[in-house]
C-alpha cells in the first residue's frame, strides 16, 4: 500500500514506523524542525510494543512538496484544529481507491474533512493507546487501554473493507478492530476527555486526584450530565443509556487504570501549544447552543482553558 | 474607651496600634505564635500612614483568658468563618454600652453574630484600605481606596452614635465615616471580590490580567450578572441600578487602580490557609438557592476555589 502519514508526532511516528516495517511504502509529513533527523535516522518506536526502527520512503515538511499522484491510505494524526486545512490540502491525493483515516481527538474532524473529501472516503479511528514523543521521530508507547476502532460515521464504507484495513494494521502490530458504531466509541472518548483533560489542565493534578476530591468530582458529574443532555437532545447514542450509567462505569472502570495520569492539555498549555478544548468541551457547547440546551458548566470550562492557554502564552 | 480587638493580623494590628496611641485602653487577642513578640515589642504600623508603635494594655491568645467584665468597643477582624464562634465567646463582654464592630469581608457576619449578640449592638464596617502583615504584630498599610464606612445593617443604632464612633477612629488616624446604607457598601465589596478574588486565586494572575483577557472578562461579567439577579430577587439594593451600570463602573474606575493586585485568596491558598470563598461567591450561591435563582457560574467558582484549597492542603 502507498501510505501518507500527516503529522509525525507521537502517534504519526508509531503508524509510519509500523506500516513501513510491514512492507508498505510510507511517506511522512512532519514539522520542519523534525524532518532532518527523521531523514537521517528514520523513525523509532520504543515501549510496551518493543523497539523498532524504520526508514520512510519520503519525508517532507509541506504537503505541497509531494508530487505523488495518489495514495491508498492517508492517515491524519494532526491536532483537530488543523483538520479543515489539511483536508483541503490532501483532497488532490484522494483517488477512487484512497481512504482517509482521521485518528484524532474530539468532535468535528469528520465534519471538517467532509467539506473537502467525499464522506465515503473518510474513516474515523478511536485511538486509546498512549504514546509520547521522546525526540523528533522517536515515540514511546506507554499504555494500551483497548484496540484502535475503525469505522465510517455514516456507515458508507462496507464492513468487509473496514475489516481488511483492520487486518493490515493488526499485521503491522497495531491492535485494531472494525465497528459499525464508530461514533459511540468516539463519543466515549470525548466525554472522558471533556471532564478529565480540561479539569486536569485547570488544576494541574492527576485524574485520580480530580475523581477523589469531592468538589472536582461534583464538577465532573455536572460536566458529564450536561453532555448527556446534549446527546439526548440531538439523538446521539452512546454505549450508556444515561449519564448515571456512564458515571458508574467511569468511576469503577475508567478512572482506576489512569489514576496517575496528568492531562495532555496541561502539557500543551505548559509547552505554549494550542489545546484541543474547542473540539472537546467546545464542541459540546456548540452542539448545545444549536439545540437550545443549557450547558453552563461546560461553557465555564471552555472559557477557563482558553484563558489559561492565553495567560501562559503571554507569560 | 476600653477596647477589645479580636484578631491581631494585618487589620487588627492597625486598629490596636492606632487606638492605643490615641489613648484608649486596648486589649488584643492574637494567635499563640504571635503574642510573645507583641507582649515584648508591642504592635507596629508602617507604610503610607507613617511609622507608629504602641504597647497594648493586655495581650492574650484565648478569649477565655480575659477577666475584664466589659468593653466599650469590641473590634472583630478575624476571618468570616470564625465569626459565629467568636460572637458566642464575646457575648459575655457585651454590656449596656458596648458595641461590636465587625470589620470583616463577605456576607453573613452580621447574621452569624446576631445569633449571640443583640442586633442593636452590632456595627458593620466596610474596610477598603490595604494592610499586609509583615511580621507578628507588624502591619504595613499599602493603599487606601476610600474611608472605612460604619453602619448598622438594620439602622438600629442612631446616626449620632455612629458619627461619634467615626470621630473616635478619625482622631486615632483611621479615616472613617458613618452611613445609613452600610449594606450597600458591603455589597459593593462582595461583588468586587466575588469576581476578582476568586478568579485571581484560580488563575494566579493579577486583577488587570483578568479584566484584559476576553475569556476571563466574560466570566467576570457572568459572575456579576448572576449576583445582580440574586440581589434583584431578594430586593437587596446597591449603589447601581443593574449589573450593566456596575460593570461600567467596575472596568472604568475600580479595575485601573488595582490592576497590579493579586488575589488575597491566592495568598491564603498558597499559605495553606482557609479562604473566605464561602462568604463571597458561596454566600451568593446560598442566597440564590433560597430564592430559586440559577447561578451556575458562581457555583462552579465556589467548587473550584474549594477544590484548589484542598489540593494545596494535601500537597
Amino acid at each position: 500500500m502507498k501510505v501518507l502519514v500527516i503529522g509525525l508526532g507521537a502517534l504519526g511516528t508509531v503508524y509510519s514506523c509500523f506500516l513501513s516495517l510491514a512492507g508498505h511504502e510510507v511517506t511522512g509529513v512532519g514539522r520542519p524542525a523534525a524532518i532532518n533527523r527523521i531523514r537521517r535516522d528514520g523513525v523509532m518506536v520504543t515501549g510496551i510494543w518493543g523497539e523498532h526502527r524504520a526508514e520512510l520512503n519520503c519525508v517532507v515538511s509541506e504537503i505541497s512538496e509531494l508530487v505523488s499522484d495518489q495514495f491508498d491510505m492517508i492517515i491524519v494524526t494532526v491536532k483537530s484544529f488543523s483538520t479543515e486545512e489539511i483536508a483541503q490540502d490532501i483532497s488532490r491525493f484522494v483517488g477512487e481507491k484512497t481512504h482517509v483515516f482521521l485518528l484524532q481527538n474530539g468532535y468535528g474532524n469528520f465534519e471538517s474533512a467532509a467539506n473537502y473529501i467525499s464522506e465515503d472516503k473518510i474513516l474515523l479511528g478511536r485511538v486509546i493507546f498512549g504514546a509520547e514523543l521522546v525526540a523528533a521521530g522517536e515515540s514511546m508507547v506507554t499504555v494500551i487501554a483497548d484496540d484502535v476502532v475503525l469505522g465510517s460515521p455514516k456507515n458508507l464504507i462496507s464492513y468487509e473493507l473496514l475489516e481488511e484495513y483492520a487486518v493490515i494494521f493488526n499485521k503491522a502490530g497495531i491492535p485494531t478492530k472494525a465497528s459499525h458504531e464508530i461514533m459511540k466509541y468516539i463519543w466515549g472518548k470525548i466525554i472522558y476527555n471533556s471532564a478529565l483533560n480540561s479539569l486536569g489542565a485547570i488544576f494541574e493534578v492527576s485524574y485520580g486526584q480530580l475523581a477523589d476530591e469531592p468538589f472536582t468530582r461534583d464538577l465532573i458529574n455536572k460536566i458529564i450530565r450536561e453532555i448527556f443532555d446534549v446527546l439526548a437532545a440531538r439523538h446521539i447514542e452512546t454505549f450508556w443509556p444515561d449519564a448515571q450509567s456512564y458515571l458508574e462505569n467511569f468511576y469503577a472502570n475508567l478512572i482506576p487504570p489512569t489514576s496517575a495520569h496528568h492531562a495532555s492539555m496541561l502539557q500543551d498549555i505548559q509547552s505554549g501549544r494550542r489545546t484541543e478544548i474547542e473540539y472537546l468541551s467546545g464542541a459540546v457547547v456548540k452542539l448545545a447552543r444549536e439545540s437550545g440546551i443549557p450547558v453552563p458548566v461546560n461553557e465555564v470550562i471552555v472559557s477557563m482553558v482558553m484563558a489559561k492557554e492565553h495567560f501562559n502564552y503571554h507569560r
